[in-house]
């Protein structure tokens, strides 16, 4: 098959503006009508027509019985798959499990990178009635939260220049957070408040596969009001201990 | 934004190709090399690496620590969407457990049309040791099945000469699926013997929304050797009995 033009600029971007598209689908937003997509993704109608048309040949998007579109079965195929791939063996879950309950029930989770951002793969959820919850799979900046730190532990540090400076902070702030990933390599967890979200604290610490490389972070999250400095000494044991054994279990990603 | 030719036949191709990328991950294929992917899909290299780093980019992909390809983090985020649009509610998933129960432990299982496919949404295996189990979410033609002439019950006929011309099996072919269309119709209920595959039987009945449109099929598979003309007598006032109480819950594709 002969190359064309189509998979350098052009394709790529087609590929990005249909999972643009489907992203705009979440559990606020279950079902949506076309023109609500037009609208949110400015693009021109046709190409929008274009995109969803193409996205329910594959089943991804599904037109209702009242013409709204929702995600589609084929996506249940996808659902299958991140399962398989992501989900955590039974001495990990029980390890978050573990984790939120000596912090006095904050909420536990395990973020990994994905280039300037962060995914949430798994999550326990604190049993305080103000809980800090957040959605599995949803990127996060890498450069505000304590995790981000975690995660970038062992990073060249142009990667970490580069996280920094997709925040549009200026280079301040780039300096403030490589002294941040610095430390928290040093002492091998990091501590955020509010960087995020107002009122939302956090601490992490690095997972490692076999070979010492961080692959993932674990963290504890709730609100601030909780996470005071006698506190976070609290947690900080058990989530070093709880990183120990994560990286002992050598899962993330999947395997075989 | 000014409309490019992009989102015409290029950028669908691209799309396509991006999501045939995905589809190559099965449970059978946890992960797979750059090389797999090229040879699997016949693309020039450029193109595969392209298509990869893009999908990567969005989490949908993943390089392993070994360099393997793996299904991303980011595709959590559609497993929430695809497990929140078509998770049953649970009168739902009774009537499937019901119905296997009661056709003596036969899988039982919901599918819905997409184009000239079909997927299956749900699925309650059956008890037997030998029992039929199907992919969720994986596309299986129209033509072949008994869960496809109960779905295409209603449609225009040109839909199922569609259906029946994308089996490539000749105008014969068409005219008999079409009486078998008809007359699914007519009793409400259809029956095939290993149309998909040698050595499997399946009974489908249709579920209707509350205009009486077909919106989905719920049936039965297993071996050939246990549906016969008796025991899918038997079958039948289960299975119409299941058809009428999931019609009842208007549930398919999620609301909202």
């Amino acid at each position: 098959m002969p190359q064309s033009s189509s998979e350098s600029g052009d394709g790529v971007r087609s590929v990005l503006r249909a999972l643009d598209l489907l992203a705009l689908f979440d559990e606020n937003h279950r079902s949506r009508t076309a023109r609500e997509l037009i609208d949110a993704t400015g693009l021109p109608k046709s190409t929008v027509v274009r995109l969803v048309s193409t996205l329910e040949q594959r089943g991804l998007l599904w037109t209702r019985g009242d013409g709204r579109l929702a995600p589609g079965a084929g996506m249940l195929r996808w659902a299958q798959l991140a399962h398989d791939a992501w989900q955590l063996p039974p001495e990990a879950v029980e390890c978050l499990r573990r984790l939120s309950t000596e912090s006095g029930g904050e909420s536990s989770r395990i973020y990994v990178r994905q280039g300037v951002n962060r995914l949430c793969v798994a999550q326990h959820e604190g049993t305080q009635q103000l809980r800090h919850v957040v959605r599995i799979g949803e990127a996060m900046p890498l450069w505000a939260g304590a995790s981000g730190h975690a995660l970038l532990i062992g990073a060249a540090p142009e990667a970490v220049r580069g996280v920094a400076a997709a925040a549009g902070r200026g280079t301040e702030f780039e300096a403030e957070f490589a002294e941040r990933v610095r430390r928290a390599e040093e002492q091998g967890w990091a501590v955020s408040h509010g960087e995020r979200e107002d009122g939302v604290s956090a601490v992490a610490a690095p997972v490692t596969d076999s070979a010492g490389r961080v692959v993932a972070a674990v963290g504890l999250g709730g609100p601030t009001s909780r996470f005071t400095q006698d506190r976070v000494s609290e947690f900080l044991p058990v989530l070093v201990h709880a990183a120990e054994q994560l990286s002992k279990l050598n899962f993330i990603g999947g395997r075989s």
